[in-house]
């Protein structure tokens, strides 16, 4: 074999050893019975160290080498697959296999720990494990740190998850973005038109829920025989490999937006995953983009489409003849408006589309806080308290609506959030792009037509996987630089409407 | 480290990795989209590889020669893990790498075309499947006689399942029970006591059957804590791990011992795998003695407690309560009758406790036949039918319900069968001593007492692990050599008072 032969082989056998990984983690959040626990972390530990092991092993190092010298067209697909190899290989070999192991174990402890803490409202419950995480999250910057000249502890840790992005430049991004923010919540609150949620907390049977959900994902273009749906604390989507993504959501009987809008999101992750090419599964071409890429679709399938009027035109009277009692009353404008009420709230996975980036700024601010060690784990509540009252002027009644909602810091994920936001503003630009280019997409979707969105989404996003850098790849799809004025047009166009401003 | 404790800890470290392939097993029996099937199966076949890999480190042999020469006292507990070690050792070695990963890969695309030939009744289909296996089993065969001097091929298959018995022994088991079983269904045939069956293929509405049978399986020990119940196309019990041990069934709302039955088959394996010493978890003294063992502890909970008199002095009341429709106008005395009503019939897992072994000596016959050269692939239903009707009078009406029934074969278990039938035997001779020593069994099931038997168990058979051989266990806890005439005894006993005879 050469040497591309030899590490596509190699990245191949890693990650069907990770998909196994991968299952166990879906496994402890769906089904896994409570006193499996301390076993599947002590598994998962042993896992990601015999994983981080071939991620690392030098005949990856070698076989870069050898690619590097020889002479690839650098816009060829296999170097952008040697690049991004070599970018996670750099990535790993940084980290200590005990500091992998440490944390694969300790996380797993700790998302079992946050389950129950978030359950019982007891923060302290879950700190000892925090701190633990923060600790070795700290290590971790260190260690990616070494030989780069980063300005900031955490841009190292961004960087995993957003590919060269700087915490100075989502800073600036975030800076530029709450203002406007700022401005169209006071602009809606001043004109409070009537559209009560009430409606959205009747009684929806969860079976009917889970029917029409899944009715939907099917619609927009899951594959469910290539994918499921299932019920977990907090919903996640996951690619165990090919053929088969897996997504997760939660029911509440009582309030009809959480798991509808939830399992659009997740559905936007897994066409993403389904879109990928699976004859390059485990090589960066086969691969995501990068989270913040990731979201986008998420965002893109549960807003900009899922909660666009064109939408409720094809799904409003099938919701009113799936929940005739508590939508037989509902005229279909006022349920729009209502899916689409802004208000200062508590939980972001429940947010509007206009706070919910408030959301993200404040998880920013606390964990660089964190892990630059200007706040201890201990003043993380109160820290969040007064952080949410100057972002939202409220304050959440306990720590399961405030710090313990996001399941992220216990699963490790640090650096993760700002890419929540940075996927808003690539859906905006990559929607606005897709208009122009294929025309009136509303008028499909009033038909329940999805295709052609999907179809775009597919050949411009999805096939590369990783070969374009995200900024890259929505300048090269949009044909311009990456910028907010889409989100804030989409934004300030929507609600115009909506609350007649 | 010292040998024995670098031993245990790469035992533990690859029952770790195994218990991950256990996992990818049971979903891809429960959850796994169809799409998913074809790289869970290129996954099986390389985690299989890298276990076998492990279980054949020349590390292992290492360290096993060095204890085997350190002097243990032969009656240890560390004198039976290297001696059941050595045992794994030699076996695993003698089968190369690759007839590993194959079986594996092979077996894991033939399960799920049995699912699909069993439900569409198409044998050709499932054919080219259990040629493949058929071939490579007998290579495995070979592989694993090296050196031994073995009467037939069949007793190398035998004996992976069942440690130190023979073709030959256990053919000489059968063709001494099959008379009198023969001449006991002949007897119950002359009677034909009103117990019509009628009665269990009324309505019996799945969520009850669901919650029923979790209750049964509660409250004869097995703990759901560490442990789940889900829906297979064939019921199993599989141990994921200290902590977490796994059960399915079936249900058919128009069959009410399928999956009760079922359900404290299954049950009855939990509670032996929930009764192993976790500490002990991947040595030989953390695993079951043998597949017969373990068989003995299902078909104990599932007959000789669930199918007792005194079981239903607790239980019926609670069936009719959850089945009034069903069972509002049955007489306790007829249910009990009717519930164990013994008639010839196809599935064997649905098998009386009369007729069932008939069922097993079908499958020695048919397999060894299969090993042997002596029938090929393409006729076995047939030569399935022609024995069936030696064995039971009447002639399966499709192959779904013959030679297609039971997923054994697609998984490569060949040589799995007979260790059923030990089971019952083993079975019988424990209760009998369990029933000796402390004495009104009975009284306690008819207050829905388990507690006594299952103490026992845990102190007599499950807290040893593999630390005896199979007969040594059985004949230390009764104190007699294995034999049959306990089932007998016990058939003969209860029958007569079933059918008056």
């Amino acid at each position: 074999m050469n040497a591309l032969d030899s590490l596509r082989s190699q990245l191949r056998s890693t990650a069907t050893l990770a998909s196994a990984a991968s299952l166990l983690g879906w496994d402890e959040q769906t089904y896994m019975p409570p006193a499996g626990g301390p076993f599947r972390a002590e598994q998962q530990g042993m896992l990601a160290g015999m994983i981080h092991g071939r991620q690392t092993d030098p005949r990856v190092g070698a076989w870069l080498a050898e690619l590097e010298g020889s002479g690839l067209d650098p816009d060829s697909a296999e170097a952008a697959l040697v690049r991004e190899v070599r970018r996670d290989f750099d990535l790993a070999t940084k980290l200590p296999q005990r500091l992998v192991e440490e944390l694969s174990e300790v996380t797993s402890l700790a998302q079992q720990a946050w389950v129950a803490a978030r359950k019982a409202n007891d923060f302290a419950a879950f700190e000892p494990h925090l701190t633990k995480i923060v600790a070795l999250k700290r290590e971790e910057a260190a260690a990616l740190s070494e030989g780069r000249s980063l300005a900031d502890p955490y841009d190292a840790l961004l960087d995993q998850y957003e590919a060269h992005a700087t915490t100075a430049e989502v800073a600036e991004v975030f800076e530029n973005l709450r203002p406007p923010l700022v401005t169209l919540v006071a602009d809606i609150a001043d004109r409070g038109r009537a559209n009560d949620a009430g409606v959205l907390t009747r009684s929806y049977p969860v079976d009917v829920q889970r029917t029409l959900g899944e009715a939907a994902a099917a619609a927009i273009g899951f594959d469910f025989d290539a994918g499921r749906l299932d019920v977990t604390a907090h919903p996640f989507c996951t690619d165990i490999g090919p053929g088969d993504v897996r997504l997760t959501t939660r029911y509440d009987e009582r309030f009809f937006p959480m798991a509808f809008f939830g399992t659009l999101h997740e559905a936007g992750h897994g066409l993403y995953e389904q879109g990928l090419p699976h004859d390059a599964f485990g090589t960066p071409l086969g691969q995501a983009a990068s989270l913040g890429v990731h979201e986008s679709q998420s965002r893109m399938w549960e807003n900009l489409v899922g909660r666009s009027r064109a939408f409720w035109g094809h799904w409003f009277p099938q919701a009113q003849a799936a929940f005739p009692g508590a939508l037989g009353d509902v005229d279909e404008d006022a349920f729009y408006r209502t899916i689409n009420r802004v208000e200062p709230s508590f939980i972001r996975v429940e947010a509007d589309e206009v706070t919910y980036n408030l959301h993200v700024m404040l998880r920013f601010d606390l964990e660089r806080k964190l892990i630059g060690g200007d706040l201890a784990v201990a003043d993380l509540p109160a820290a969040w308290d007064e952080t949410f009252r100057d972002y939202f002027g409220i304050t959440p009644p306990d720590v399961s609506q405030g710090c313990l909602q996001d399941v992220h810091w216990s699963a490790g994920l640090i650096g993760y959030f700002p890419t929540y936001a940075l996927g808003n503003i690539y859906a905006s630009q990559l929607f606005e792009a897709a208009k122009t280019e294929i025309g009136d997409l509303e008028r499909g979707f009033a038909e329940g037509d999805y295709r052609p969105l999907l179809d775009w989404l597919r050949e411009n996003v999805h096939t590369h996987g990783r070969r374009f850098a995200p900024a890259e790849l929505v300048e090269r799809v949009t044909g311009r630089p990456l910028e907010s004025d889409s989100l804030l047009n989409h934004l300030h166009t929507k609600y115009s409407g909506v609350y007649g401003i």
